[in-house]
């Protein structure tokens, strides 16, 4: 046995092709390594529900804005492998820079609509990024389902209608976000927090708390909701809010009254590090 | 027997996994309908080396820019369905324009650097729209080999290196051009030629022509070369040329003095009507 590490385009393809010749249905779970709990609940679940499934590591490049923390991303190659080979993950697909943009590499994919606002407005360049290297590797691997974290709400939206603006063949299957005990959602950049800024990323969390139970109040009024969030993350010690809004699901647009469904989205940094996350309601 | 016309993306995938299941290559000729000896050229190799060939028609308009000919681009589809089954093509994916662009879809490839000379100077959305339509079409059709004439030189660069930067697994072939016998290259935009400008659309042929005897002659100086191309375009009744050069044909950079491979490309209009033609050279 042991976990097979394919560090090159050709390798994947071939592997690919025996794999596809067998049946087997292929599920990719596409990371960027420093693997958490939440990285493995989507590999547990590709393993539940495809034949073979793939774990591709790779910091993107192209998804980084200068000055954002492409180089002190962290690295944890050896451990991630670990984490996998105790899963049973077949095969890890991890290439270099120049394998995924060889020289001359210079077709891009523009996002769909959905990406500009949110995400899109303060990290003008990030969906793009993801969706090149998203489609890569779905070509790569040609994955039938690939897996993502409902922790990056916009990016799960972007991708899906990707996969239905391109006619590919993939399903996107999304999954609940992964928490800490005390409820931070899991996220490779945690690690940059300090003790004391440990403490305040929970401002997140509880603000998206009272968000659910205002709302379980019969608050409606989008506006009011969207105020008590914002007062309610500085309160907590964030410092400084990115946005903090309530919009519809499926579009991302703005409610004035709130109807169902609804997600409360929160992009926050504290100290010098950025946080997301978020919280659906599917009815009242 | 009889030829199958799909019309929707679900009909053709369907058709597709069949195909596949059975272990058939596919072979995809896309064109925009209005069919000329040159599409049915890449139709009949494309069933020479492939299982199954689904050809499709399809008025791209997002390759079309404002004042550009969309609305009166040739229809000929019953005329073009009894070519295809005269060639006893199995498939043929005809859909609407709603169907390959629904509400919403606003996911759009932005093609690689070579499609910026020459037919992006002129024409700066059209390799967009050509790159967004045929990925979508490969995806749907799961084509192993997709066929293209050479007379668009350029396309078939910008759709090469598209399949290179994505990662897909399709074969791109390019086919020589087809010509009159008097030397026309085919195109579906000749119909609109009066019985005058027919004539004069000989210049594109006539000067690359010339190209090839000037370089059997030794001429190695590429701004004299297209000096005398821009003349002879002129003296044969062009009315206007939007490029007349001689560059690399692996990337289309200009020569100073000429090497091997060498191609000659025009871009010239007779009348209102656009023409384009090119001469590739192998060897001096």
């Amino acid at each position: 046995m042991g976990i097979k590490v394919l560090k090159t385009c050709t390798e994947l393809q071939s592997h690919v092709r025996k794999l596809k010749s067998a049946n087997n249905t292929i599920g990719m779970v596409p990371t960027m390594g420093a693997l958490h709990a939440g990285h493995l609940s989507l590999v547990k679940y590709a393993i539940e529900v495809t034949d073979e499934t793939i774990v591709t590591i790779f910091v993107n490049p192209t998804q980084f804005a200068e000055g954002e923390d492409l180089d002190k991303y962290p690295k944890t190659f050896e451990a991630d492998l670990e984490k996998l080979a105790y899963l049973n993950v077949p095969t890890v697909f991890a290439p270099s820079n120049d394998e995924m943009y060889p020289p001359g590499c210079s077709t891009r994919i523009v996002p769909a609509d959905v990406s500009r606002p949110l995400e899109g407005e303060f990290r003008p360049t990030h969906f793009g990024g993801v969706v090149t290297i998203v489609l890569k590797l779905l070509n790569l691997t040609g994955a039938d389902k690939a897996f993502f974290g409902q922790k990056d709400f916009q990016q799960v939206m972007v991708v899906k209608q990707m996969v239905a603006d391109l006619n590919l063949a993939t399903e996107i299957v999304a999954c609940p976000i992964v928490r800490e005990s005390d409820g931070l959602a899991l996220s490779s950049r945690n690690v940059y927090l300090s003790k004391d800024e440990r403490v305040r990323s929970l401002a997140l969390r509880k603000t998206l708390g009272h968000f659910k139970k205002m709302i379980s109040l019969g608050e409606r009024d989008a506006q009011a909701l969207m105020s008590e969030m914002q007062q309610m993350l500085i309160d907590n010690g964030v410092s400084s809010i990115d946005y903090a809004v309530v919009a519809n699901p499926n579009s991302l647009q703005a409610y004035d009254q709130i109807e169902f469904p609804v997600v409360a989205l929160i992009a926050a940094r504290v100290g010098a590090t950025r946080l997301i996350d978020n919280c659906l309601i599917e009815s009242g």
